[in-house]
């Protein structure tokens, strides 16, 4: 990823701060940014963050700069995440890399015809990349790994060993993300300079996609199964050994812990975590945090699986009645 | 499109009218058809556009011969449905160019291996087009647009500038279209002579589907965001700034009007309207059109989203109860 | 299909029996496994398959080897389809073949660049075969078949004549099988060793995914229409005319009888059969077999979808109540 002069970053906004330079090397939330990160803060929620934060600099309106440690910068805008999302693009690598090491790929790997292997891409040993395949700069793979047809890995995204991608799935997309001029009604890309990382022993299906991380890394973790025309969202986690049936939908930082089913058509809301063991019946919605492990849920809104049965009785008898 | 001569035409079909010849260049509604173009009535919501219609000539049962205008032909025919199906095959145009100008690319745009560009096909400026894309016949993209690898765009689609669409998209491809023949059970394909518009500043999510118009166009215009595997069927309208999130489905005819969100999950039963501002939530079904904007709906049937929630109180207690 | 000693095969797997040896072709269920063929009882519902079996070797628990009959040996085992589930690998094919017959085509077929043909592969004659296709080993095509850009057919798979397949479409992908080892919690791959089967004058739109059986074929018969986006999960049968409807998703042997519609976003949970003539509205959920034919069914659970609008309008009073 670029790095960046500060002064030369909110010069580039139009914006104008008494401060000294630093040379910033990203975007990140309040909890994670480093000291040469620029992080936002918009939502009360993440007061606490904001406190405990080592980012270099926060965009935050001047109500909450009391908050800020000494140690970071204040960037007192009116609308913080919309300025994330300004400053998000001068941090975006390039969609393509024009120069970087050749692709190298271990003893056994077969690569077929038709398919592009981006500059500083590792692949392992005994794989197969069938035709058609794109994967972009900087991709790393395992060993063993097969991906069928017609696959997308974006640039940057890294994948386990013994794993196996069907056709059409789309690995690394863009996360949905963006912010909204409330003045022009304009819709702000927020570049998405993160990647998907996923681990060993998984099955993805077909025409799944996996989108990138604004920040840090979507994550698949070892032997998730994950069936046909999944799609599952920026900064999502899939803990170790889930399964997610045909047509499942987590939205933006969904947390599965281990062993979570979800059931055919079932989503969630995003920003929530599931307990581990938790099974969600088929079309469940989750729209917050599953806390305790190893019950059924069923329905929208979310209710347990036999309640959801009990319900499903009274309603047969309202239609009688 | 190729012309047809009307008197060829319906001999094609098994028909005979006393008339005399005319060329006829498409098929289009009652409405919008064109003094060379056929059009069909079949459902009496369109009566007043019949007696208003420019069209060369309307296939039509005998009973309703009476409301067509002087200036236009009828072609009396038991099932006019079926047989615009059966006419449709004569205005299609070829699956692949054999001919044409070959593909014209501006300065700065960068086309990867393994891109087919189809004849006539015209790309702006500082474009990137990445591997595996298809891009039909006459095809024409503006300025800055990137298209990730694996996208495929059908004959005769047009792009806008400073628009992004992500891997696995298929824009163009034929809508859902046909009519079955009451006799025999035969499926007749409804040929998609249409194409799709895509405005400036969209971003198209991976594994998409736009279905092209049967006639004229399917139209996405500017500073639309979709997200992953959403589905967009044939002359739908999506209005400035609208917000598809994932695993939408808008069924045939759907004009979103600006600024519309549609939650993840959502869809809409076609031939509808809805209005400005419009928000539908998660998993929402709008199967009639909505006339106040700046509304939120929720469910299915879709009702205000504050009753949905005052609705789930309720069911919550006859669970309990 | 490699054939296989069933001595070494049982010994691959750390069993050991006194038993004779057999030439073994394959895995089937206890229905249809032939004289050369290994099967699995799990179920007590399939208790009068396994005492009509004519499988070579059957893994059962001990518990139910009497009903075995004579013809068949006992693989005696506690988890019948976790071991089912490890033999399977040893009956994949590869997963492209390394020899076998060049493709052939037949008269007035067009195959456009970057198209792979694997080994074996017929295709007849007048089909088009776009950019970016990927056709794998033993396919075999009909005659005036349009398969469109990007679209993926797994090994082994066969496709009708006068049929259209749209962009990103996945044919064959493997069915989502697995068995889970309750002391590790390890999920075991099932090897979809079977294949997908399409008729004549079928139309299925984009990015749809069509899965092989594990034993035998996924069935989609003639003059099926298929939307886009919508997912056939392994050994459903789509019977003849059936209409698909944008987002449907089919669970795992799902038999549709002919002229089945189902709407948008509609599913079912499959190992059941919908009766002819059966219209589900979009989004209804089918979980257990409808036996009558010609009706209308809605909701989740399904009701019949005048019971359902009755439902709607009690809910309605519920709200205002």
């Amino acid at each position: 990823m670029p790095t960046i002069s500060l002064l030369h970053l909110v010069e580039n906004l139009a914006l104008s701060y008494d401060i000294e330079d630093k040379t910033i090397t990203g975007l990140n939330t309040l909890k994670d940014a480093s000291h040469s990160e620029i992080s936002f803060f918009e939502n009360k929620k993440y007061l606490e963050d904001l406190k405990n934060t080592k980012a270099a600099a926060v965009l935050i309106t001047s109500e909450f700069t009391e908050y800020l440690p000494k140690s970071s910068l204040a960037l007192v805008v009116d609308e913080p995440y919309l300025y994330l999302a300004k400053m998000s693009k001068y941090f975006a690598p390039r969609v393509i890399e024009l120069a970087g090491n050749i692709p190298k790929k271990d003893v056994g790997t077969a690569i077929m015809q038709n398919v592009h292997l981006g500059y500083n891409t590792i692949i392992g040993s005994n794989c197969t990349i069938m035709s058609g395949v794109f994967i972009g700069d900087n991709v790393t793979i395992g060993n063993n790994t097969i991906i069928y047809p017609n696959v997308t890995v974006y640039r940057d995204c890294k994948i386990g060993s013994n794993t196996i991608i069907h056709s059409g799935t789309v690995i690394g997309s863009d996360g949905f993300g963006f912010a909204t001029d409330k003045k022009t009604g304009t819709h702000i890309k927020i570049y998405q300079n993160g990647n998907v990382i996923i681990g060993n022993n998984v099955e993805i299906g077909a025409n799944c996609t996996i989108d990138r991380a604004v920040f840090k890394s979507t994550i698949i973790e070892d032997m998730v199964r994950i069936d046909n025309l999944v799609h599952i969202a920026h900064n999502c986690r899939v803990g170790l050994g889930s399964i997610l049936v045909t047509q499942v939908g987590l939205s933006g930082s969904t947390i599965l812990n281990e062993y979570v089913v979800m059931g055919g058509q079932s989503g969630t809301t995003g920003h929530l975590e599931v307990a581990p063991f938790t099974t969600i019946s088929a079309r469940g919605v989750v729209s917050k945090s599953i806390k305790e492990p190893k019950k059924q849920w069923a329905g929208f809104p979310l209710i347990e699986h036999k309640s959801w049965l009990k319900l499903q009785a009274k309603i047969q008898r309202l239609i009688k009645g």
